[in-house]
């Protein structure tokens, strides 16, 4: 058997073709687009071309862009009065801090500034909570981008045994609690895990997100298993993920490569986002405004 | 082998003592005691009862008594007001509305007006997402005190494989997050999980908070595990729980009966909970306030 390989940029592209879609329905239902802010401090390269790929997408999908470059040396009041006025933007559907901040900020206290319903990365504390919850509310763009994978690939969530690798905030958490609201028996295995090849082996999905490249190798593998790699290492031979691709894609069902699995996912769902939250705000829905607000 | 039954009485009454002690220092330290405001509305018979409870074991720990009795009737906006002058209430350590509401009021919404920093029960948004996020916060009781029970039995859950079953808000979810929290490798199964048995035959740890009387049965559990009981269900012969304990008992290496295995635990852990937001907010700690708040 070998595994189909799930073709990450081409999913991607119909998820922006249908954010974009989203897009120009909205603006002939509002007279007006939905709009993305991008907030970026300081002058970290790999940060300002994340950003411009951003905003470069979510132009083409018909989206306004609005973005703030700001000095690295910005006092921390003065980051958060950009996003204070951008949570009061009725143009901002969706607000997005790019991080890593510059050290002298603390990018918990700024991102408790977007208010839930703008919160297109999802990494707020009140949208963690929606989603532990099983609430509406923004999902980080990752997370929900492996569950488009996965959907775009036929895998069936419901009752599969799925296991992530990996409990970081921003992918091996979330993660868990998507695949949960789809029904499917979810561990979390990380690095205190013993014998990880025992409880990845069980997986009908496993996903990889431990940030350790080649961690997931053929031993840890079900045949017929949906693998889904969310690493992303340079390395002397090119980039590489957490899968040892070569030595899963033979047993495997499905397998993301690396480039061009998930990676390209994170900004079309950040588009899908986008749209969703200026709908929601537009159609005045009670989930906009965050619980209780 | 027989397993272990843990005594929750006994060690509830070492959380309640812990508790009092705790009381009794913030009292040294500030000149009042920590404070527990209960909000009871209508007349339902059990939650009369529980909350009761609650109250006295609080106020034999030398915690202030603030209490509330609305009438069944009593639109929410004035529920509400209860809540937030409570909350601005500096004697007022922790707030606890009981549920379930009468039917007209939104208990979502009404828990949302409790400060994370007096949400004694862990139950609110914020709340969640500071557990979800791996943050420091108020955790929720019944969790909690299952974690009390496995260290207090000397379980060791640094890398053990735990399974809970069941994913509700109030239990399944939080439970899984404080295992993982203490490094276990936690899987959640619920009502679609498939072939429950060979789950949960895998687990070190198994935590039952399906609300399904005796769906734990010796088939499901692994010699020398042990297995934590959530549930309690009255029937004719009496309480039971999600454990059929007669069947479970002989192999497991721990369990907790029902009744007086995690139930008295609930009560000791509010007791706890109070006191920490007492100090917390005496404290000034910069978690006190909820993030970004």
């Amino acid at each position: 058997m070998t595994a189909v390989v799930i073709d990450g940029r081409e999913i991607a592209r119909d998820v922006r073709t249908r954010a974009a879609a989203g897009a120009d329905e909205f603006r002939l239902a509002h007279g007006r687009v939905p709009g993305l802010a991008t907030v970026l401090v300081g002058d970290d390269p790999a940060s300002a071309v994340y950003v411009a790929n951003k905003r470069r997408s979510a132009a083409a999908a018909g989206i306004a862009d609005f973005h703030h470059h700001l000095d690295a040396q910005t006092p921390e009041p003065e980051v958060a009065a950009v996003l204070d006025a951008l949570a009061a933007d009725d143009r901002v559907s969706g607000i997005l801090l790019q991080l890593p901040l510059p050290r002298h900020l603390d990018p918990a206290r700024l991102l408790e500034r977007i208010p839930p319903a703008k919160d297109v990365d999802g990494l707020t504390t009140l949208s963690q909570g929606l989603l532990a919850g099983g609430r509406p509310g923004l999902r980080p763009c990752t997370p929900s981008g492996v569950v488009e994978l996965l959907d775009a690939a036929g895998v069936e969530l419901a009752g599969a045994r799925a296991v992530v690798v990996g409990r970081s905030v921003l992918v091996g958490r979330p993660m868990a609690q998507l695949l949960l609201q789809r029904d499917a028996t979810v561990t979390i295995a990380h690095s205190r895990t013993r014998d990880l090849a025992s409880v990845t082996s069980q997986a009908d999905i496993l996903v990889a997100a431990a940030g350790v490249p080649g961690i997931v190798t053929g031993q840890h593998v079900k045949a017929g298993a949906a693998v889904i790699d969310v690493g992303i290492h340079r390395t002397d031979s090119g980039l590489v993920g957490d899968v040892a691709f070569d030595d899963v894609v033979g047993s495997a069902g499905w397998i993301t490569p690396v480039p061009g699995g998930v990676g390209p996912l994170t900004i079309a769902m950040l588009l899908t986002n986008t749209v969703s939250a200026a709908v929601a705000a537009a159609e005045g829905d009670p989930a906009h405004d965050g619980p209780g607000r």
